[in-house]
């Protein structure tokens, strides 16, 4: 039998059952097989030797702002208001356009693939242009356009955002990789009436919301004051948990609030770096864990992370929960992986088609080296991945069973290309 | 003139300046010049284009333990009683040999190197072997020999070990490269009149002391009920600091022990992500700042990290400090990246000779390549490096004017020999 994909003899990564190397087939952007000896039972267009390698479902990246590329570092170290206020914001009004988002889209596309990640869940606007520049670098997207009560850079109001969005959901509606979410920015920018809007929208399309929320102190401080509801009680109030939504950030949870994110079984993407960055804080997972809701992973946008590792997320989350708990065992390797990678799935609606390696669903994989000398000695490949190994070791990402990095060269990007551009906007961002 | 190497037209990090695009040149071993067009004034044996990269002093790591490299991943997840008593400590017992040892150095000084660190400050046993390995991968050492009450792998008792340090730092004294230390292994494993030995030998010797101090809680309780003293308060009232310490880990000191270290030049070895993983803790660094003393920055071992990467390091620090402090504005980009060159440099009491681009002081630098995606835009070279890059981008490293990695191919050392030593000891260590 034809197959499009022979991945040989890779340490394989299945969630249910012990690491072991084995071949995985791939036809038609699906895992058609996961076994062993597969060379001689299929005939392949391309074979990929995986010795010594891992080979692990792609990490699932469930909040971004994938367009802020350019502003990776152009002002750090600052309080969150000065930083948004006088740096970011002002950039924003004087740049956004169509043309900016969508360079600066595929040069974050362009770092995620570098980092392993295979699907993405964005918020930001221009979300056309990031669909195309997405496609472009061949990743799975979910890209949520930002609904706020004030004009934006593309549109005067919220109406405007979710005729967008509706037309959007209808151009991409058969597009393999691309969906499109609601994401209503935050309550403290989006009030009753649209977030309501915004609900009933996706409720209608069947697709996610995504906001932010419970982000810093202040915004609970804020939202008790002005609603005698915390933010998650507030948004339960007018019936927002209808829909299916991922709440980005979700520091400052008490136990209601707990609950009732685990009753609408709603999930959240955690950003560490962003928060410790931002000095937004952070706190202990440990009873979101024992309510058994989904947790997943986001990298935030780059102007507060500063990157777009998966695996330095995870790393840090681990270890900053087991010091934050004084146990040393809560968080283990094996099991942020699966935050990182079905977690993400999950909080996205998406597992039945992506997040594990399990025959019918679609080849969304990594391969990471571990013939060199920082892999070495590897006593659990779950371990490695948590503790030890940097995105440099990921050398080849497959999504829908598409080819798009391989031995850390992007298939359908041109790197060169990329890099002169974003100096140029390095050159014009700084001199404003 | 003619000189060793010329790095030509990098962005230079020279602390006291503004970042610039310069060129280096060294001879015998130290910097001789730093400023335009050299390459019209000398004739350069090699010469480094540093075109499109960052150019700085290599890190220096204060605390390690480079042997336990082969234990990298050997047990995670677990309490750190568990950890050592059933883990580490018997595969130590039974594999802890002069062969093993100088393996496994080898290996971490190539992992070291890797990840742009020049100078490390060891503590561990057979440092013999440690030196052999270190010089051969070319690499600078301060090497603590570890002291402990009861019997270790290659001693019997502590005063075996003092005649071993004092044979070793005169076998060692001409060396370049090499300094021995002595290293009471920690309150709790060295008695009163070892430490005091230990202070004593330091002092003739004019060498280092090394210990681990105020690791976890359970410690200082410990040190209070048998002491009724602080930890520090405890090795002041023995003397202790009238040596050159260098303080490893210090997370829980209280106002008095700050103004014991400060008043005594002592410095800190800080460990954030061991500490993190190990459930030990973390603590705010602020009062330490104000103290005004002597910041460095540990990698611990990599059974314990488990890398040695101080990028990941000083990111983490950095974050988790901000958090912590509620202040984002702790901690900057430079700051921090002082902390792990010249702020390592001082604890070693080496800052004459290393720790920053200086005219006269050796030539141990590292170059970033920030021509990639990752790296691209680039608005300052600090915050780069502290939020954005990783070990990956760290493509050359030069040693007391040596180049020892070029494009990240390690000059000295035989990285696939080293990769089949690691998996062939991962074998017999699992097995067991």
């Amino acid at each position: 039998m034809n197959v499009d994909i022979l991945l040989n003899n890779g340490l394989i990564l299945e969630f249910n059952k012990k690491p072991e190397i084995k071949s995985i087939t791939i036809k038609d952007g699906s895992i058609l097989e996961v076994g062993k000896n597969l060379e001689k039972k299929y005939k392949a267009t391309h074979i990929i030797d995986a010795t010594d390698k891992i080979v692990m479902p792609g990490f699932v990246n469930t909040h971004s702002h994938v367009a802020m590329s350019y502003f990776k570092g152009l002002s750090d170290d600052l309080p969150l208001q000065e930083w948004l206020s006088e740096h970011i914001w002002p950039v924003e009004a004087k740049f956004l356009s169509a043309e900016f988002v969508k360079d600066a889209a595929l040069h974050g596309c362009a770092e995620m693939i570098k980092n392993g990640i295979t699907t993405f869940s964005d918020m930001y606007f221009f979300g056309d242009q990031t669909a195309e520049s997405a496609e472009k670098a061949g990743i799975r997207a979910v890209l949520g356009e930002g609904v706020l009560d004030f004009p934006v850079a593309n549109y005067q109001n919220a109406d405007e955002i979710f005729a967008y969005i509706r037309k959007m959901h209808n151009k991409y509606e058969k597009n393999e990789l691309i969906d499109f979410a609601v994401a209503p920015h935050a309550i403290y920018t989006c009030g009753k009436e649209n977030l309501i809007k915004a609900k009933d929208l996706a409720l209608e399309l069947g697709i996610l919301l995504h906001i932010h929320l419970s982000e810093t102190k202040q915004e609970v401080q804020d939202c008790l004051k002005k609603n005698r509801l915390r933010p998650v009680e507030y948004l339960d109030s007018i019936g927002f948990f209808e829909g299916n939504v991922v709440v980005a950030h979700a520091l400052w949870l008490d136990e209601n609030e707990q609950n009732i994110l685990a009753k609408n079984n709603s999930s959240i993407a955690i950003n560490t770096s962003s928060n410790l960055k931002l000095a937004s804080g952070f706190s202990s997972f440990k009873n979101y864990l024992d309510h058994g809701f989904n947790l997943s992973i986001g990298t935030d946008g780059v102007a507060s992370n500063n990157n777009l590792s998966i695996l330095q997320e995870i790393s840090l989350l681990a270890k900053l929960q087991k010091a934050l708990n004084d146990d040393p065992t809560i968080l283990p390797a094996k099991e942020m992986i699966q935050i990182a990678t079905i977690g993400g799935a999950k909080a996205l609606k998406k597992s039945e088609q992506i997040g594990s390696i399990e025959v019918g669903k679609k080849a969304d994989l990594i391969l990471i080296d571990i013939d060199n000398i920082e892999a070495q000695p590897m006593y659990d490949p779950y371990s490695h991945l948590v503790y030890s190994s940097a995105s440099e070791q990921i050398k080849d990402v497959i999504i829908n069973g598409k080819i798009v990095m391989k031995d850390r060269e992007l298939i359908n990007i041109d790197a060169k290309e990329l890099i002169e551009k974003a100096k140029y906007y390095q050159k014009i961002l700084k001199l404003f």
